[in-house]
């Protein structure tokens, strides 16, 4: 056998799927692991999708989805989001995944580096790596209230620095930055002159802040913007997110769409039209329920002296376990699930400094949740 | 607005796309330009993806698939293409499009030259591109019978040579191999220690020539094979395919898929069950249909005087125009589609030495196709 490109063994496999497959060989695990809504999927949008089959709808569409997709979502961004884009801007894709898959592929070249949070999203660090460019982590920390440092954001610049990742509302943390943080990471993309991937697929999720979108803020086209109906409509196994773009990249776009998936399915994308056209109380439900889960697993935290940093947006918890996972978040995770049926995401999974942290998925039953928790070790007094 | 990474403008666009845009804005068109089959979706298929929907069968799935379907392809691949693997060899992909993006992004890294056919498939050179990898084309031609010329690839190999692309049934030229070209193929591989990425999209519409995996002959582990159902079972907007890899890759593509697309939307998995261990008899008859119109399509060139290449399998059929097009068929398919309302695909978009050629798609109905290739320019005697 030959061998693979040498930097594809310098790509992390994801320290969540790793848990997730191994409590998925056993019996009554409490899953708070993987970002998976547990609320079922609105029935307009299983109509829809049901009705594209019975009438054929199966056939390759424009590389950058239906025509009323787009213009639905146009619709949605500038009264959502304040962004005013054109049909031409707004890509469908599998997923925010292939949204950030792609827009890594567009802006980095072999060598060239990419500012990611950290803790941050698996999948900024496995993205830069498969492309053989190198993640560089900016911390986030609770010293700084986890919000990004612009000084040590200044100094990690170098030479061949040509974009940072900027995730808002955050997972793992459920960090909501201000439109002020934002106008600063701005600023600083700006004299810097690198390109802004915003991923904001937990946009719909807030608990008392404004979720603000960092291109409302753009006068230079520098923001490639992520988006995603999986989270919002629990439609995580519809595969349906949307990329926006910059203006003038149509052409490329179209390329590279046909080049790496050529469209998302054309059923999908029926049931995607009408997941964004149609009745958002499902949506403002699970907010709801999210909510309640919360209030309800930092009461149970707080009762029990476990420290945890509390979120105002995404759907995740993010708790110090650094009393008991005796530096190495990894396989203490691992044995807990062995041991005690719960799981749980290791923070090094996120990066370096989510060592001693867990991320808990707050978007399940409030029973699962509640036994779950109780199975965390609190700190001795 | 800062600058896309400089090999992107080395990508080229697709010259079908371009085609199929311009004809998407006109009325009455005759459609022979793009590969999708006007039969419909077999009803089996369609109930399976209807049946996942109304059982909310929408979460994330393996990032390799759901296990049945994996299996299901495994029984398939053992039976139709004597290839004998483990399911962790199976990976579900958004058609044979992202097995093909996938494949590339695992064995390429910038720099290094990949052998693409030429005339050949339009995504191994524009993937390549997209790595900042050199698509170096091998060139199929009428002297030689649209065979690889072997003494013409050994000359092609270099310090970087890492792969070459084996496409049969091929796209666009209906030329299926014989058992013994794919065998001097793998060894040419195996003499310079290349991988081998195999494009079996057309696997089950051959006329008179039975189709051989090249993986099947292979005893090294140098191949990756690319399916898809898009054609096989007319669901080609249903975005199913997948890649076949060889042994001790799991870990790896755990980590690729998740990256890329974390998985393939689960009632569409659940659709392309239906389609691989049910009924094929609607396979059979497409093959039956495509056949005929492949000898209507004959006949009446043969009548005109126009020369073509008779394919043994896909379902297309190269036709040459050289005695019209004047060195520029590009640009003479964009008039005549304007002109005449027909689009075809010039064969320019399929590499160098498909200059003077245009690629007719058989898959649809007899009635546009006759009056489409009607429409076409007959040679002066």
């Amino acid at each position: 056998m030959p061998q693979l490109a040498p930097h594809m063994t310098t790509v992390p496999a994801s320290g969540i799927r790793r848990i997730f497959e191994i409590a998925a060989q056993l019996d009554d695990v409490d899953m708070l692991v993987i970002g998976e809504p547990d609320v079922p999927v609105a029935r307009h949008i299983g109509d829809a999708a049901r009705r594209a089959w019975s009438d054929d709808r199966t056939n390759y569409t424009a590389n950058g989805g239906i025509a009323p997709l787009r213009e639905a979502l146009v619709a949605k961004l500038a009264r959502e989001n304040d962004l005013h884009v054109d049909v031409e801007q707004v890509w469908v894709t599998i997923g925010g995944t292939q949204a950030l898959h792609q827009t890594m592929g567009l802006l980095l070249a072999a060598g060239d580096e990419v500012l990611v949070p950290d803790p941050g999203y698996t999948t900024f660090t496995m993205n830069a790596r498969m492309l053989d460019a190198v993640p560089v982590p900016y911390v986030l920390t609770p010293a700084n209230g986890f919000e990004p440092d612009v000084d040590e954001l200044d100094r990690l610049v170098g030479d061949r620095t040509r974009a940072i990742v900027v995730n808002s509302p955050s997972n793992p943390l459920g960090v909501v930055y201000s439109e002020q943080t934002l106008a600063r990471l701005l600023d600083f993309a700006r004299r810097h002159d690198l390109w802004v991937i915003s991923d904001e697929v937990y946009e719909y999720f807030t608990y008392g802040s404004k979720h603000v979108s960092i291109a409302s803020l753009d006068h230079d086209d520098r923001v490639f913007s992520v988006f995603s109906l999986s989270k919002t409509y629990a439609m995580t196994g519809v595969r349906v997110g949307y990329l926006v773009t910059p203006k003038g990249l149509a052409e490329t776009m179209r390329t590279v769409q046909e080049a790496q998936i050529s469209c998302v399915a054309e059923p999908d994308q029926h049931a995607a039209l009408a997941a964004v056209v149609g009745d958002h109380q499902p949506v403002a439900d699970a907010r709801e329920h999210y909510r309640r889960n919360l209030d309800l697993a930092t009461a149970l935290l707080d009762e029990r002296g476990i420290h945890y940093l509390e979120p105002t947006g995404a759907f995740y918890l993010w708790i110090d376990v650094s009393h008991a996972s005796g530096g190495d978040v990894a396989s203490w995770a691992e044995r807990l699930l062995l041991a005690e049926r719960v799981a749980v995401a290791p923070g090094s999974a996120f990066g370096r400094s989510g060592e001693g942290w867990i991320r808990v998925c707050l978007a399940t039953e409030p029973e699962v949740l509640t036994r779950g928790l109780s199975k965390l070790p609190a700190p001795t007094a």
